[in-house]
């Protein structure tokens, strides 16, 4: 059974800007899209089902360009993203990743970038769908930081899946297998300067390609496409069953400017006792002390396969009472279960509590898992 | 003929929010969307020329909720809202809506929203396409101004065409014939309250009706369809072919942070000699004086019907450099010909200006044009 989306045709005008890769998803067939930072975000290229399932096998690759750079450089740009997130950045080394979320005075969550420092005043921040330009600049100016704060030319391209080493070391070199996870090299794909961080929005593994010349990604795609036939390439997206089979946390559906990252299972990239002056601090503080009021949970719906939620589904409690919503769902084929993430009340997240879901007027018992899916 | 549009087909996950009004919007067959602040934004109900000619003739119902609101409110609002627009928002009246370009520190238009006067420390910035709440926000925190920012739950409901009168004095009462062009009055609809402003994005005038409680999109829509049946009462959006004619510029399309007010011809919007404290006021004195290096003009392109741009359509001057680019463009039926805006040199920006466009290698003479598309 194949899970149902819902789909509505949409005009793309100049305001929802076109990806540097778009000529080629369009040939490739792309069959949906969504929209992400302003920009096209290719998604099904068969189905669901089994671009999942080629995933798994194979190597894909994926227009990923609407994950913006955000680039703070200048002599104040580690103070002013310390400032923004309660991450320690000042422990990021260059040539790494760090998975941070970006939190208000509030603690509420902004966004969940990726943070590339690419030298000791100058940093990447590879965002969610929202306009973190305008935040840090924002701020920026505010504080009069001396840091400048700009939307660079780099789009990403994500390779990914069990054959991405492969594919990658034939085309840059055997050296790209030994990156170590959000570890990144600077490289040189199709005659242009690209940064290969090994990362990606998918439980299979792989690369990103940050190409840094827009007029360059038709070249770049067809080195790939050339050299990926032996392993069987075609081109995907970020795939809806495969992240809730990882566990990969969408913002803007899992999370909110409404969330914490208390709240968000993300404590572990909090760290309250940093040197550096941040902006979450104090609000942060006070949710790890007193802790969230409710909670991001894995849950599995249970019954046939259900689709994905575009009304609110809500999450109800042995007595009836609404505890929460759920924020994704999709059928996994390898489970063969529906998994779902909702925020429930924290009183009710606890790993094999029962609740009960109402998806749309189909009402259906569930239980919340840990956090791989299993029962406690 | 009829101009052709790029249409894709787009996955509505919950990250894309859902309107208010977007049951009633289905239910009435909408045929294309656009996104807009990451909400449904319905643009065509039958075909672009005939939801058109519908609303130069009777009255249209548009479901324009994406156009967010950015509530600033406390002692300090005033003071916030001064410093991030050049326009003299001191003179604003309660009850009075302003149109306002935002400007970061170096001229950059960040949005162009409408400005509406709650109370003297209380105003909504009713947004074009990008996260004011985020730029505003973050600014107010670096300043360290007492003032709270958020997007509360206000989405507007347009009533536009010559009948827009007509219906709304049948559901409101007669006095809203009385309400002048951007002011505004309170007024309860279907038993809930709203902010009744003359105004919307036609050139065909009306009003937006910004309803403050989500569950009551349905209600409010209602009313306007019931009592809009004997005025010929369809379901629209904003028109393109409406908007070109009109001289309506769109924020994304038409501008963007690397504009400024004196290129996108919003000069009469900028007070340099404003009291208060204005973050742009320096970068706009200076632009102000030495002239833009680009301005947006109306272009006038030759020959038979063109669809909308998707990629980059270049104007060349008449030595064949590149002049510039077209930003807009539809097929106007009562110009009879291509109406488009475009930035292009200022030394090419003089109404007559004969100039060539490179439609995606459908190559054209085109003219500048005045503001009101007639010739010099």
């Amino acid at each position: 059974m194949k899970p149902t989306l819902p789909i509505i045709p949409m005009i793309l005008s100049r305001r929802l800007r076109a990806s540097p890769f778009e000529t080629r998803v369009t040939e490739q067939g792309v069959k949906a899209f969504s929209l992400y930072n302003k920009m096209t975000l290719p998604l099904v290229f068969d189905d669901l089902a089994s671009d999942y399932e080629h995933l798994h096998s194979h190597v894909q690759i994926w227009d990923v360009a609407c994950q913006r750079q955000v680039e703070i450089i200048g002599p104040d740009a580690l103070r002013l993203v310390e400032l923004i997130t309660p991450r320690d950045v000042s422990r990021c080394e260059i040539g790494q990743c760090m998975y941070a979320s970006l939190c208000d005075e509030n603690g509420g969550i902004i966004n969940d970038p990726i943070v590339l420092r690419l030298a000791d005043d100058r940093f990447w921040l590879s965002i969610a769908d929202s306009d973190v330009l305008l935040w840090v600049k924002g701020i920026a100016y505010g504080r009069g930081f001396d840091a400048r704060v700009f939307e660079p030319d780099v789009s990403p391209l994500a390779i990914q899946g069990p054959k991405a080493d492969d594919l990658m070391s034939d085309v840059v070199g055997e050296h790209v297998r030994d990156i170590r996870f959000f570890r990144f090299i600077n490289a040189e794909i199709a005659g242009t300067d690209v940064v290969l961080a090994r990362s990606g929005w998918s439980g299979q593994g792989g690369f990103e390609v940050y190409l840094q010349d827009s007029r360059k990604g038709s070249d770049l795609w067809d080195v790939f496409w050339d050299a990926g036939q032996k392993y069987n390439i075609r081109s995907g997206g970020p795939n809806l069953i495969d992240r809730l089979e990882a566990g990969l946390k969408s913002y803007g559906s899992d999370m909110t400017i409404d969330s914490n990252p208390f709240e968000a299972g993300l404590e572990s990239f909090v760290s309250l006792d940093k040197e550096a002056e941040c902006m979450s601090h104090e609000a942060l503080q006070r949710i790890s002390k007193d802790g969230p009021d409710k909670k991001l949970v894995n849950l599995v719906i249970e019954g046939a396969a259900l689709g994905s939620p575009r009304s609110v589904w809500n999450v109800l409690d042995s007595t009836g009472e609404i505890a929460g919503i759920v924020t994704s769902q999709a059928w996994s084929p390898s489970i063969q279960a529906n998994l779902a993430f909702a925020i429930v009340r924290s009183d009710q997240s606890d790993p094999g509590t029962a609740l009960v879901v109402d998806a749309g007027g189909d009402v259906r018992t569930a239980v919340v898992r840990n956090a791989d899916w299993t029962l406690p």
